[in-house]
């Protein structure tokens, strides 16, 4: 009997898909994109999105405070919303816990959630709790809204657009890596970890890009632009060139990966976990978006390739060809 | 430390309400009611609800089959969709599956949410999947749509007010004490496990009525009509008085009860999962929307009491006062 550890990860996803794909009417979209998308009113579309967290898949509570975990997992929906240019309304929390969780935990989770939901203006509108024997099991489904003629999907890149991405790649998944290793905490590895507890949605930096009709395609850096960037191939129908030297790293992790001989292409190109935004941009408009941007931010929008009519991913290197065997993480194949 | 263990499910709920209770813009409402409630347009509203199921403490995998569990899954969302009077639009699923688990299982799982899904023109649109280790995690979120006027809410119901049901009670509690005592699978038991793994959302009795504005009240038999009476009689400042001879059993349940010497009135008051619907109607109006209601559907509305001004539930049988020590299921106490 074939079962879910065959298929792997993106085997599992893409049979979800194929049983979820159904026509659908006018105005709606489902599976494929960050967010589902459903009909408002005339000038705005809703955004739905929803992740489920689960206890030693995406979390270990004794490295992660009850405060950031909340935070994080209202995080990561957000960022779905920001992807398409979105802003969110309202968010609903299922929560399984096991009978021993202290409430001063379960205050501290909440803490964490009402913090960004606060702070992003979010509505937390309801959801539903239950007992768990063992694994703590989150889910939080968030609905936002967007205007309609701005909305941005992983399709519309075409041949020539830049690519940019919207903050430092790879932070996220050095922390993994120096947590996994059980490495002494310095201000650098703290650094990395806070980007990893509490990565930040980046919702006003997909407000300013979805504003820009020369915006082709965005989405959010959920597992790695090395494995990303297929999504806005496969959907767009093109290709693209990533330029390794031009991809922002922090100096927290490019100090730590030279003390601990860590491959930082690697883990900037598969990390994970980034939770910023990539996006292409038609080429003669770069220059307009970049100016708006970064005089409304104070920080750069880094361009770190380009989209191809080849239909394959080309990684250059000190302007080298070169090839990565890594395809980002698979959560069910063994053989990985 | 005090743990969810001493505060017990009910305890928890209401720690997990008061951390989510703020002031809401004009239009919104959150914890409290069956779903959440957003702005839609002038003449509707959007309903929300979220429900997570976690194996072993909602579900056994070897008592349930897969295409029962994806029904029910979805199930028991309308369920809260009809008892505010709505309509669902879409539904979100997340799942958590081990990696064991087979491609047939999954395929089935998913058969029986779109089975469902079609017959209730609800449209799947997204969702999110993981692996988890041991226990399968499901959660769906549905979002529905109720028009503004007819809404309804389980605040409302003022003394005198009928108290009505729109289906048989203890069903899904005797196939739960059947399935747990491992008996003999007869036609009865057999029937009433129908009920157990495949309850139908009330949704056309819902529309029915939400249609009058006498209908004061409403909400969907979860926990059994012990508990869920509880709900209206808090938010809607009454008390209630039930009587046990009129509430409506099924024969398959009668017979099931003899034969086993079941005590059917705690089955029927407390036994839970019954997800038909519990609604308070103004006296005067009772007949003529029993009458439109038995024309549509061609089946009874059960009228089981009625609506005081006490503050108390009283509990008559035999035209006597009679007491309950069960209050309903509480999943996290050990004491009970």
């Amino acid at each position: 009997m074939t079962t879910l550890k065959d298929i792997g990860e993106f085997g599992f996803i893409k049979r979800f898909s194929e049983n979820f794909k159904a026509p659908l009417p006018e105005g709606f979209e489902g599976i494929g994109d960050d967010c589902a998308v459903m009909p408002f009113n005339d000038r705005e579309v809703m955004l739905i999105t929803t992740d489920m967290l689960i206890e030693k898949q995406h979390f270990l509570p004794d490295k992660i405070s009850p405060f950031e975990l909340g935070y994080k997992s209202l995080a990561v929906n957000l960022s779905d919303i920001a992807a398409m240019g979105g802003y969110p309304v309202s968010a609903f929390l299922s929560i399984g816990i096991p009978p021993e969780t202290t409430l001063e935990w379960l205050d501290d989770f909440f803490k964490g959630i009402k913090h960004l939901a606060d702070n992003s203006k979010t509505l937390l509108l309801g959801g539903d709790t239950t007992k768990v024997n063992q694994s703590i099991a989150i889910n939080i489904a968030v609905i936002g809204r967007c205007q309609k003629h701005l909305i941005k999907k992983r399709r519309g890149a075409s041949a020539g657009d830049v690519i940019v991405v919207t903050g430092y790649l790879g932070d996220s998944g050095g922390a993994l890596q120096a947590l996994n290793q059980n490495l002494t905490v310095t201000d650098d590895i703290q650094n990395l970890i806070q980007h990893h507890h509490m990565p930040k949605p980046h919702l006003v930096e997909g407000k300013i890009l979805s504003s820009y009709r020369e915006v082709t395609s965005m989405l959010d850096v959920s597992d790695g632009i090395y494995s990303d960037i297929h999504h806005i191939m496969e959907q767009s129908g093109v290709g693209a060139k990533i330029f390794i030297d031009q991809i922002p790293v922090s100096s927290a992790l490019q100090r730590t990966s030279v003390k601990h001989n860590w491959d930082i292409d690697e883990i900037a190109l598969t990390g994970g976990e980034d939770y910023c935004l990539l996006a292409t941009i038609k080429k003669q408009f770069l220059q307009k978006v970049k100016d708006v941007y970064e005089n409304l931010l104070s920080r750069p929008l880094f361009e770190i390739g380009e989209i191809t009519n080849t239909g394959q991913l080309e990684l250059f290197k000190d302007d080298k060809r070169v090839t990565m065997t890594k395809t980002g993480f698979d959560h069910f194949r063994t053989d990985g």
